[in-house]
C-alpha cells in the first residue's frame, strides 16, 4: 500500500507511539489493548486505530496490539533500521551536548563526523566522534554518504552553511539554529527545533486565565 | 472573552505567529494580509483567521494586521509581558548552552539562578547567573517567585527532583529529560522537550517513499 497524504500531525505522533511502545518493551509488556495504549498517551483509541490505519493493519480485535511487533513496525516506518548516516555542523555547547548525551543509535542514525571552524576542536575526537575543518566539509561530503546534517551553528551562518551542505548532496537537516531556512528544492527536508516556540508553550499555558 | 477550550493545535501555533511576527518587526513591515502571513507560514489564510478568533477580533478587512500591534496582541496572550522567573536545573552541556545561549528575555523569562551537585559549580556563575546547591533548591524556591524549572537533569534524578519542586511551589516545568514527568495535580504544567521525536519526524519524512 501507498501512504501518501499521510497528515503532519499523524507523523508527528508516530515517533510518540514509537516511544510509548519502546517504553512498554522495556518494561515486559507484552500486549496492549488500543485502550489502554490511549490512556497512556492522553489520546482516544479510536485516534489511535485510525492513525496506525494509514499504514496497514495492526492489531487483532479482542486481543490488542502485540508490543514487539507493533514497536518494530512503526520503528521500520519512521526509518529507524535504515542506519542513517548524520554529521554535526558546530561544535559548541550545543553541539557538545548532543554528540555526548544524545543516542543517535536509538533514533536509528550514526553519526560519523563532526565540524567546527575552531583550531582548538579541529582533530580532536569527541565521544569517539573526529572533530574535522569546516574546510573539508564538501570533500567528506563527496566521500562519505551524509543523510543529515545537524545546525548547531550562530544564526549568522545558518543559511551560507546549508547552501553548502545542499550543493554537496546532504537533502536533511535537523535544525537547531532557530532560522527558518531555505533549500531550493522538495527533496530537502527541514526538521526544526524551536525552544523558544516550546517555552513560548508553556508561558502560554502557566499563564492561562480566563480573560473575563 | 473567555480563551477557554483553545485546541493545543492552536496554542502550538501561536508561538510560530509570534515568531513570524518578530521577524516581519524587526525588518520594518507595518503591515501583512493573513494570505501573505499564510504563504510565509505554510498555513491557509482562513485558519489564521479561524486562530486568532480564540481570542478575540484582529486585523481589518481590506488592510490586514498591523504587524507590531498583532504581535504585542499575540505576545499577550503567551504571557511575554509576564515576566516569569525560571531556575535551570542541571548544569551539564545542555544546561550550560541553554544559560550561555538562550535568550529566555525574549520568551519573556528571567533566568535567576542555577542548581547543580557539582562542587566545581557551586559557587561560579554563568552568563551571569549564579549556581547554587541542589541541597539548598528548596530554601531558595520559598524565599524567590519561581515559576518555572528547567530539567537538564539525568534520567535517573528526573522525577524525584520534579517531586521536590512540586512540593517547594513549582508549577511549570520544561522538561529536556526524556522522561515522562508526572505531576499528581492539573495544576503544574509539563512541556517536553523531546528530541528524539524530531529527529525520527526527519527519519521518516527522508525515508519517505510509496510502498508499493
Amino acid at each position: 500500500m501507498k501512504r501518501k497524504n499521510v497528515s503532519d500531525a499523524v507523523i508527528r505522533r508516530l515517533p510518540r507511539y514509537y516511544r510509548y511502545l519502546d517504553d512498554l518493551h522495556n518494561k515486559g509488556v507484552v500486549r496492549i489493548s488500543s485502550n489502554s495504549l490511549g490512556n497512556k498517551m492522553g489520546i482516544t483509541a479510536s485516534q489511535i486505530r485510525q492513525d496506525l490505519s494509514c499504514f496497514g493493519e495492526f492489531g487483532q480485535q479482542g486481543y490488542g496490539y502485540n508490543v514487539d511487533e507493533l514497536r518494530a513496525e512503526i520503528g521500520h516506518i519512521l526509518g529507524v533500521d535504515n542506519r542513517h548516516r548524520l554529521i554535526i555542523i558546530g561544535v559548541g555547547n550545543l553541539g557538545h551536548a548532543l554528540m555526548q548525551n544524545f543516542r543517535f543509535l536509538d533514533s536509528g542514525f550514526t553519526l560519523d563526523a563532526a565540524f567546527d571552524v575552531s583550531p582548538d576542536l579541529i582533530g580532536s575526537t569527541i565521544a569517539g566522534v573526529p572533530v574535522l575543518s569546516m574546510d573539508d566539509l564538501e570533500t567528506y561530503v563527496s566521500e562519505h554518504s551524509v543523510d543529515v546534517a545537524v545546525l548547531t551553528v550562530p544564526h549568522s551562518v545558518a543559511q551560507s552553511i546549508t547552501d553548502r551542505l545542499i550543493s554537496a548532496g546532504v537533502h536533511g537537516f535537523w535544525n537547531f539554529t532557530n532560522v527558518e531556512l531555505s533549500g531550493g528544492n522538495e527533496d530537502v527536508c527541514f526538521e526544526d527545533v524551536h525552544f523558544a516556540d516550546s517555552l513560548l508553550t508553556l508561558s502560554y499555558r502557566i499563564s492561562e486565565q480566563p480573560i473575563e
